[in-house]
């Protein structure tokens, strides 16, 4: 059971996988990726994660790629592996060719995959809730597009972990709260579930449209509505939604304690409800 | 005579050059680069596009690379290149690791570089003056750091040609007009010039630099200050600098002529002092 990497069409261990220095991923930040996890060998929300890597090829207007065969080679990668419980990495780049910022017209895209075992969020961190600090939101206007221009994420995350805490949470200029480092952000107020509406400022979650869904089934009332770091720092409760997140509490915030600074009823809720699904092996 | 490629101490054709997919430069756009031209053999302004790179790395907190280090490879690959007015373009990652938001400790910067015949601006468009649309800047807040993450960059100026214009000029959600997609924008008004001050976003061209010395030597009056688009359509002259650029008149933009839809004489001026200067082989 290997890690393993898939590129163009081959397979091989992820040491020896390589792209040519002129690729437009390396030289631009001009690709675009998605994150699928399995459970139990099964991709949760798989076709989800195709339709959204689909629409961030087309928000970067690159040449189209057969779904069929991206989506094969996520399967056969997550096959020859044999993880129960496996991270893909899949990254696409416009491709390769020597160095204009003008798009060539004949540029292929180029695909590349890794597949891991998911590096799990801790259990102890689950059980008693992460800590954030708060940022201001230094990145590019379209965070809409999942592309792999990740160093604004990359540098607050560390800062967050720098400072002794766990994540980061984008906030705007004028102090609308965004979403995190790699995460959507959700708050519980009088028993009201509150996340920042699809803008071009925030990553469309699959996880996220989950926990929408998740709500409905349940009777939860959830919404999208813009709100200010008083009005995070004054709920009962948040958390923070991802492929590898899942459902993630976070108890602290610029050191304020959320709520009663422990793990709240409707967070654990939602966290049963989407492993419950996941579990399933089936979307919602 | 050959175009060449250099990877962390090795030199080889650049069809060979090839970078690890999990190098981060691949995968979170986390690296910076320079890009220098040479006159006659002689490499114009080294020293200061060392400094920029070294700031840029500094500002993405990379862990340093020895200097000596980096230039010695520079001067090696034009010497083996042979060519007289090459192009080189250097790029430095911060490393390769197992794809984490967080920064692993033990990374270790990764430096590539080609070099190859500089792509002239064609000589019709110095002459009779280059064409130019305006574009809302989307880029991330921090333009002052020369990232490889140039999306935006790169669909603005593919834009501009798709509409039959040579470049993109970037204009800031409020109206100031900041920087073309690889160039920085000056403007010529009543025999003064003028550009975007020093902020966190345009970045500070080398070039850029070089006119306001030229400017001072020369005792022509150039400010550092905002402007917005209307003072940029009413001005006498506008050209765009930077290292393969050098001073590119811009005489029509968003169609409407700029002065008399001329190549000004500033701006001729202005032109022929830096290639005096890069072919004495001279800093200023």
């Amino acid at each position: 059971m290997p890690d393993l990497a898939y590129v163009n069409g081959e397979f091989m261990p992820i040491e020896k996988a390589v792209v040519p220095i002129e690729d437009r991923g390396y030289q631009f930040g001009d690709g675009v990726y998605e994150f699928i996890a399995s459970y139990e060998g099964r991709l949760f929300m798989l076709e989800e994660h195709l339709d959204r890597l689909e629409r961030s090829m087309r928000g970067l207007n690159f040449d189209p790629i057969s779904r069929s065969e991206i989506k094969a080679a996520i399967c056969d990668l997550a096959e020859r592996s044999g993880y129960p419980r496996a991270g893909i990495y899949i990254q696409i780049s416009r491709g390769a060719a020597p160095r204009n910022h003008a798009i060539s017209p004949n540029i292929s895209p180029q695909i590349i995959m890794t597949i891991r075992p998911v590096k799990e969020i801790p259990a102890a961190m689950r059980k008693k809730g992460a800590t954030a600090i708060t940022v201001e939101d230094t990145r590019w206007d379209r965070c809409d597009i999942k592309t792999v221009q990740l160093v604004a994420n990359s540098l607050a995350k560390q800062k967050a972990l720098d400072s002794g805490c766990d994540d980061a949470i984008f906030v705007s200029a004028s102090g609308v709260v965004r979403e995190g480092t790699s995460s959507n952000l959700f708050i519980v107020s009088g028993g009201r579930l509150m996340t920042h509406p699809l803008t071009n400022n925030i990553l469309p979650g699959i996880t996220r449209t989950a926990i929408f869904r998740i709500c409905r089934q349940a009777g939860l009332d959830a919404e999208e509505a813009f709100f200010d770091t008083e009005t995070l720092y004054g709920a009962d409760e948040v958390f923070l939604t991802g492929t590898v997140t899942e459902v993630l509490p976070v108890v602290r915030i610029d050191g304020k304690s959320i709520g009663d600074g422990k793990v709240g009823p409707t967070t654990r809720q939602i966290y049963t409800l989407l492993r419950q699904l996941a579990l399933e092996g089936r979307s919602v």
